[in-house]
């Protein structure tokens, strides 16, 4: 998809060499998804080859009736990330952050059987971007609101204080469990809002806008693959 | 690790653009997991970077007192699989063949709250190779032998025929879900004979083997992270 002035927008970070997703880290939305409150970080992953631009079309999977929107705060990883002691350490990996859609389809995930990954990994399912905001300039990514609108009308909106674990706990928590690497991405969760909730879930033409305090904004329109 | 000729040998994949697996695939290996039989592939990811050689050390994570084998019959991508009609197409996605050991932390896995991945993609759970065997050279992927010993003793010994879902379906299945690319790994689940099924965890000092027919063998020394 181009934008206003003609050119396409890439992702600030084109093929990550993992995306690693945190589930139901915030605790409004753990509720509309009928879930408990978990109580150590819940952890998927996602295709890196679902990333595409901030701008560029998301596309309804063949078979899909429940394709599903959730704005998060993106970590990218900028230093190696092994068994991590502290918070400290921790943030001293991050290299930025950035916006993610972590788009996602229901039924894939929740009703065919088995695990999350497989209704979070369809093509075009990540539009990460515009920027990649290094983390010396982000005060407190502790502090950020975060909203989604479809068609205009207002979905999430949400703030990271809200995270049930924070950014320095789920680096260093994932350290025990994997080894991050410098362009790893990380999507933290998402806020209440999301279809699931109890809202139409997203149809051919609809278009999604996505907005960070001080990481910029995205729209995406809704294609059919 | 070094070979008995002092050189090491890598993988014949390093870095796979991703690496999908497939659970309980077997019959045997659903029963000794208590899990039903799965109506269709339950599917879940390791990250990328657990990928090493076939005679390289394995580490027990940090924490872990559940450290598992499995060994499998790995798929490589050789074109882009996107949306596939037959088992035909599938297979002419396939660039070859290779034993993959799909290292999983039980605890991590299914005690730790949320999904699978959480215990999949510790540093050096993945050994792969010694070589990766096309296509046109494996008469028939569904009838392969596949066995894994622990110090000399025998754990795991199946064919590839018991698969619930053969290879086939598996490409044609996850092209509805995902983009597989060339270089993209597909582990297609594992025989029953696993430590989860009653036998003793890995110790640092064990020495797994693995060995599928016509695929060569793998060997691992088990240390601690």
């Amino acid at each position: 998809m181009l934008d206003e002035t003609g050119l396409r927008i890439g992702a600030p970070i084109a093929r990550p060499g993992k995306v690693v997703c945190i589930g139901l880290n915030y605790q409004d939305h753990a509720e509309e998804s009928g879930a408990d409150t978990p109580a150590e970080p819940v952890v998927f992953m996602k295709a890196s080859n679902t990333v595409v631009g901030p701008f560029d079309e998301v596309l309804i999977p063949r078979n899909s009736t429940k394709t599903d929107w959730e704005v998060e705060l993106a970590v990218v990883i900028g230093r190696t990330a092994r068994y991590l002691e502290s918070h400290e350490a921790a943030l001293d990996c991050v290299a930025g952050y950035a916006i993610s859609n972590d788009v996602s389809e229901r039924e894939f995930q929740l009703e065919r059987g088995g695990q999350w990954d497989k209704g979070k990994s369809c093509e075009t399912f990540n539009p990460l971007g515009p920027w990649l905001v290094t983390a010396d300039e982000v005060a407190d990514p502790q502090r950020l609101g975060l909203r989604l609108w479809v068609n205009g009308e207002s979905r999430q909106d949400g703030d990271t204080k809200n995270m049930i674990f924070d950014v320095a706990e789920i680096v260093r928590y994932l350290s025990w469990f994997m080894v991050l690497e410098p362009g790893d991405l990380i999507n933290t969760g998402t806020p209440a809002g999301v279809a699931l909730g109890g809202r139409p879930y997203l149809r051919e033409g609809d278009v999604m806008e996505l907005e960070i305090d001080g990481l910029g904004r995205q729209r995406q329109t809704v294609g059919q693959a």
